[in-house]
């Protein structure tokens, strides 16, 4: 049996990662595909705890560091409860984000450094990187207005300033070039049917390669 | 004005770091020494509830990598909110435990090596290590006998295997080696009273060349 393909998805905020990657894991779904769709903490409970004390907007005073240190950790269980027993079991994995985000908006929103985020995670998940990331591209401006206008109830990391969320999206496009083979862009600031489409059609391909390998 | 003076205290469980730790904390204060005694995740809020996931006994499922990094994060909250602002006030700190012991719990007890666990320590950090650290040693089993003795109740670490705390034993004896300029060992198997007297003018002589320095 071969191993699950392990993909991603990724973007700033507001560039529709969940509502895309959700509705492509569906569409495979129906269509046969063994794939699971998730996300951190994605259902351990060790690393929804963790997440609870990272997201809780009383801990306003959490440093960046610690921050990252937290990501970092829950990561670590959620891939080792819930990725990997699938990953082996030949079961495709979709992560809406996974350590990319780390590196964009602790890396560089809190400015700790691309590479010292990435060290730390490398401890965290031991080699296991995607095989191929989703990256949904759209300006960081845009992706703002669509948060704002569609969340209810705004989390300790929506509140940030427009600086920090300028200085993510900087991040994500040195991410993009520092890792071209593993990344595959998609234009964000079209029609979320259209972007769907696209994603599906690409995620389709990979699963259709991996599968006939 | 000058920067307060960093002391660790470090050993095995039942080494009896805490009575000794408190017992010379305060007789230096009633002498009016500046010195603040503090264990992690002492008195942060956040640190505090990382310590609670990691210490619940019901997450008998951690993994040892996510148990590493929870206590780093714990150990950069309570470092920026508690110990550098007393040392940059003059106050001395003396705490009971630091990144030593995740060396030897993390790095060895649970196998993941010293040199991994002291990276994302540093990350953590910050290069922040103590100046001294007393170090109250004591065989294995007579730690043990000690702590099975002693608690009521005992935590997910305490319930661990006679080969864990071995293995964390055998990891101080390595790190005793690779910091011996900044380690000083006191005999921990003597009579409480005199190991309180023999870590007290340790500690003593320390803060007093600090202070006239």
């Amino acid at each position: 049996m071969n191993k699950g393909l392990f993909i991603t998805f990724e973007g700033p905020d507001g560039s529709g990662k969940t509502t895309v990657s959700t509705a492509v894991t569906q569409r495979l779904e129906a269509e046969g595909y063994q794939v699971r769709y998730t996300r951190e903490p994605g259902g351990s409970n060790i690393a929804e705890e963790i997440r609870h004390i990272i997201l809780d907007p009383k801990n306003t005073d959490m440093d960046a560091r610690t921050e990252a240190l937290l990501y970092a950790a829950s990561r670590r269980q959620h891939l080792s409860d819930k990725v990997l027993p699938a990953l082996e079991n030949g079961i495709h994995v979709i992560s809406d984000r996974f350590v990319d985000s780390s590196l964009a908006y602790q890396g560089c929103g809190r400015q700790i450094g691309i590479d010292e985020v990435y060290n730390i995670n490398q401890f965290a998940i031991e080699g296991h990187m995607p095989d191929k990331t989703i990256f949904l591209q759209i300006d960081a401006e845009t992706g703002l207005k669509r948060i704002q206008k569609g969340r209810a109830v705004l989390d300790r990391l929506d509140q940030e300033s427009i600086e920090f969320h300028q200085r993510v999206h900087q991040g994500y496009e040195e991410i993009l070039k520092k890792y071209a083979d593993r990344m595959i862009i998609v234009d964000a600031t079209k029609d979320v049917d259209e972007v769907i489409e696209q994603a599906y059609t690409i995620v389709k391909g990979l699963l259709d390669a991996c599968e006939s390998a």
